[in-house]
């Protein structure tokens, strides 16, 4: 079942046992994740490296999981998330809502993460950095 | 059907003959909208003050849907927005995905905004205006 796959990822991500490898696992042979952070990301090793980024750009994070909707392969996850970046942004519940497309074999091809980003912008550095650069350098 | 709904409320979104009350006749008696820009609003009039506002706010939007998930009375709309903010952001396919729940009579009860907004993250301007202080201060 496609809910409980998701459900599952969002428990991998906020566990501090769980590695890289064990949320690449849900994924099929050649996805594609959207993201503000890294824009479009292709293919499993791309995306595994998108992960790597991700621990170290958002440390602490904790999902809080509100509903899963589910129209055949698509599960929408909304909820809300806990945490800081590496930029110097916090977020304290701030909602999200992640679109993932499934297989029949109950693996994620396609993962488009959205926000709603009021839980970042009132604290916002006078200095916003340019965090899809900083994502691009990183991977150099 | 709610889905027919959804397209109509983004067709009327974008309609330059459409007026706030083509949109606001679509929601039910007592809903409340999520989005970035001005938090929680409850109530059609609160609503209705969030459009007008909306539409001085983001100037020449235009909405390119892709994608309409249901899950009962859940309807998930993924797209993309093209448009101009008042404070300096131009929006150029900003992934977007609003959600949508709805009574027995198709009315929308609860709307959700959420963004992907690497659209934005890019061309930010260098002193970052806060959004939804200027929001509520457009009210006052």
């Amino acid at each position: 079942m496609s809910v409980e796959v998701a459900q599952r990822y969002f428990e991998l991500m906020d566990s501090s046992d769980a590695g890289t490898d064990d949320v690449i696992e849900l994924y099929a042979e050649d996805p594609v994740v959207h993201s503000s952070r890294a824009g479009v990301v292709r293919g499993r090793e791309e995306i595994r490296q998108f992960y790597e980024d991700n621990a170290e750009f958002f440390t602490g994070g904790a999902h809080h999981m509100e509903a899963f909707h589910q129209d055949g392969n698509v599960v929408v996850c909304e909820g809300y998330l806990d945490g800081e970046t590496a930029v110097g942004r916090s977020a304290d519940g701030v909602p999200l809502c992640d679109v993932m497309e499934f297989n029949d074999d109950d693996e994620i091809v396609a993962f488009r993460a959205y926000l709603d980003y009021r839980g970042y912008v009132d604290e916002v550095p006078e200095d916003v950095p340019n965090v899809r650069a900083e994502a691009t350098s990183e991977d150099a």
